[in-house]
């Protein structure tokens, strides 16, 4: 069977990602180091993220702002773990003007800045100054404000949607009076990206609380959605950290509680980026390019008329212009359907193919044919060939296709989803006792996805052993699942009695 | 009477308008230098904003894209009359890492990039690069895109949305194969800005020409909307560039027309800005504070209960519950009405105040009394008192509140755009016919509004000679209005035949 992209998953599942990410019209190379250009099917996608997640956030009670995208280093030297985490790792403005010097630009040595300003690897920092200002009293307790922006972490191996120097994100900052609060807090936005994830964007993950070495800087603890890529693979796709007192001790947010006393706010950070986009890529592609669940796709339905420069042509527009009209208007997942009529002066087979790259959920072709017969041309992304291995295009009534429309939008969205989490679930052996085991299974298969397995949650210089260990074996720990079985028997690194299970795997 | 604020429009307009943005919460200094934090009634008006013009751009045919922050040096060096205008006030990144030196962290001398970044004042000179990458043919065109940044120009002199050094915008770039189609493509836009400014934010402009000095560094023309201030100067609220092949000879966008040869494309772009909201703010506030105009207000009916702490409460939080349900029912505008229950531990008094200065169109109160009768009192925020001084609270059924909510949404919005656009008609004078008149009108009154004057366009030195008169008396050629009357005499500055008119005036 011969497929739409030049490679296929498995002859090479990195040159099949930056395949589709090429062919869907995702994303590009811009030209300066370490960014992309997200073109419109790639922006469209983050826009639908956006608009989902968004209405999310603000149901559980949160409120957008805007903070500024530079740091001063000042704000960055109270807090040392902090500072460690991304000081390598930060673009530094230094002047604010240019001159002409031997017929080139040069920053103009007399425009150097008294204190460099970083460009925002993350918000905590100048984000907390601004709480510091706002919160006086337990009254004004609790802060909870969330930001989109563009953020910039300057990283040497940069792949697209992954891992680009500059990426965008949402980023949730809170401030709370107990540790209790803040801790629901964290675990509450920790369960909307898991509802997001799995309800939106179709892909299945686990929720569950990384190790000690994975935590982000500053933070007491922090937790991860994890989901599975079909090279069994692990992608962290959202993080929710509790920060204790990092960050209000060293930006000063001090509130009077009701007793009178002062006491420093616990605070809490989470966030999503557009690394989502590049899960959603290697958890729903194909070897015909992307398949996007319908809650995300731009356009769910595409509708391409197949013109022959004919006077026929003009009948068939007509057609489908009602057609695309018809299905505008009805609902889908609680949103207006979003067809599009495909009017551009290209060819009826390159217009499919484009769609089918792109993953469109629902191609619709329309031919003289078919408006003869009162019928349209169905083929559903997500089932695209036939048993025999042809393209299962299926004629049916216009009236019929549209009024089983947004069923069939369900259908997609839970097919995806179906099919995404019996990987996650068929990928993860928990049955795994020792490292020598743990090491086999490893090296068994080209795609072993996770194990599950106890340990002692070693600490320190303990954890430091068993992550090297790992590294050596080219392996991570994930995170320890919410919700999983007790442990009841011997950690698999230290031999010790084990008090929780942590997934194992490779990952992104 | 006394009013909300503790500065008038009258004693201090810049004052006052610190006072309204620290006030109405929307925004505040940082401790970056030059950049503000925008806060959520700031950032809800935004939000408003960026969809409801969002929307129009895609109408029209856009798409959205996201491009680099990071500019290199040398994408600017092609192209010299751009870089000249913004040379000046450019952040540059020079390194990419920070280490500790004697306790402070400084850029990493080993890790200073070899070109230097600039952060995106704009962005013709990277979205032209992509362009040259897009457009090969003819067919390829036109290609029409958006996108919404933030963007940063090094400026000295910052106030609160109008002048910052970070600001948030959208910026349209799109290529043409035909001079008429980019200026038809100018112009079209300019129209979305106008008619949105008008429609939505109740904003009355003066769309027309920039003169030459006024035109955007490379552009061939630049048109804009202006605004009148409510202390008479102009506020310069959104911009469309016609660029002609200035960014497609600098960046190589070239396509093969359909006779076969290579030819430059014509470009365009066009942008507004969070000064949108600055504009907002001194043409609609008053000495109680902001006035929102329904269409771009976060919240457009707030219902205030007044709580008493005795046993009466809940049915008052019922009552309001179930009046903000029925509210939030309703369609104003194609969009489902915005209406909150504010359920603040705070007396309703201070609520009900912090409600008018952010400028909530309509405020309701709910006492006991009120749900015993069945009713509603009714604040509008655009008829705060009686003549006689006193707050105009209004008891009204609550049944006939509901029924009559979307046409007093609406009747504010056009209330609104009906005084701004007699305070824009009434003040501009179309009858000044020599400088010394011109000069004497703008020393007669403290808010002389602008003068529309006949004059000889003229250009080069001759235009300079007239832009640096105008400079000495503090004023700005503004715009040349598009549909104003032809031009019957003789030019103000030159004395030579008339050939247009242009607007004069002070501006921000």
């Amino acid at each position: 069977m011969k497929h739409a992209l030049s490679v296929t998953r498995e002859q090479d599942f990195a040159a099949w990602y930056q395949a589709v990410i090429s062919e869907a019209d995702m994303a590009e190379e811009s030209g300066v180091r370490g960014c992309m250009v997200i073109r419109p099917w790639g922006y469209g996608i983050w826009e639908r993220i956006q608009k989902l997640l968004d209405d999310r956030i603000k149901a559980t009670g949160h409120e957008n702002c805007y903070f500024p995208l530079f740091i001063p280093l000042s704000y960055f030297e109270k807090e040392a773990e902090h500072v460690d985490g991304f000081a390598k790792e930060m673009a530094v403005v230094t002047h604010h003007r240019l001159i002409q010097k031997d017929g080139r630009l040069v920053p103009d040595p007399e425009a150097k800045l008294e204190e460099p300003l970083v460009v925002r690897p993350t918000s905590e920092t100048v984000i907390g100054a601004a709480f510091s200002r706002w919160v006086q009293s337990w009254r004004d307790l609790p802060v909870l404000i969330n930001q989109w922006a563009n953020v910039v972490r300057w990283e040497m191996r940069t792949r697209m949607f992954l891992r680009t120097a500059e990426f965008l994100w949402q980023e949730g900052h809170t401030a709370h009076a107990t540790v209790d609060e803040a801790m629901d807090e964290t675990l509450k936005m920790l369960e909307v990206y898991r509802s997001f994830a799995e309800e939106c964007i179709a892909l299945p993950v686990v929720a569950g609380e990384k190790p000690e070495n994975e935590r982000f800087p500053g933070a007491v603890a922090t937790y991860s959605i994890e989901a599975m890529m079909q090279d069994g693979k692990a992608l962290q796709a959202g993080t929710s950290h509790f920060l204790g007192t990092t960050f209000s001790s060293a930006q000063n947010i001090r509130f009077q509680n009701a007793e009178g006393q002062q006491e420093l706010a616990q605070t809490t950070s989470w966030g999503v980026s557009t690394r989502m986009i590049g899960g959603l890529i290697m958890v729903h592609g194909d070897d015909d390019g992307l398949r996007v669940p319908p809650r995300v796709a731009p356009y769910q339905i595409v509708v391409v008329p197949m013109l022959r420069d004919t006077e026929e042509d003009q009948a068939i527009l007509d057609y489908c212009g009602e057609l695309v009209a018809s299905l505008n208007e009805l609902d889908a997942f609680r949103e207006p359907v979003r067809a599009l009529l495909d009017r551009r002066p290209a060819k009826a087979a390159t217009k499919r193919w484009g769609w089918v790259k792109k993953g469109a959920p629902i191609v619709i072709e329309v031919g003289g044919r078919d408006v003869a017969g009162g019928n349209v041309s169905v083929i559903r992304r997500d089932r695209l060939y036939r048993e025999d291995g042809k393209l299962d295009s299926q004629i049916v009534a216009k009236g019929d296709f549209v009024s089983g429309a947004v069923a069939m939008l369900e259908d997609v969205q839970t097919t995806l989803f179906a099919e995404a989490k019996a990987r996650l679930d068929g990928n993860i052996d928990a049955s795994i006792g020792d490292i020598d085991a743990l090491k086999a299974h490893f090296k068994a298969s080209a795609k072993p996805g996770w194990a599950l397995v106890q340990w002692s949650k070693p600490s320190g210089e303990a954890l430091d052993r068993v992550v090297q260990w790992l590294k050596g074996e080219k392996l991570t720990l994930r995170n320890v699942p919410l919700g999983a079985a007790e442990a009841d028997g011997a950690c698999i690194f230290t031999g010790e009695k084990a008090v929780e299970r942590v997934l194992v795997g490779r990952s992104y």
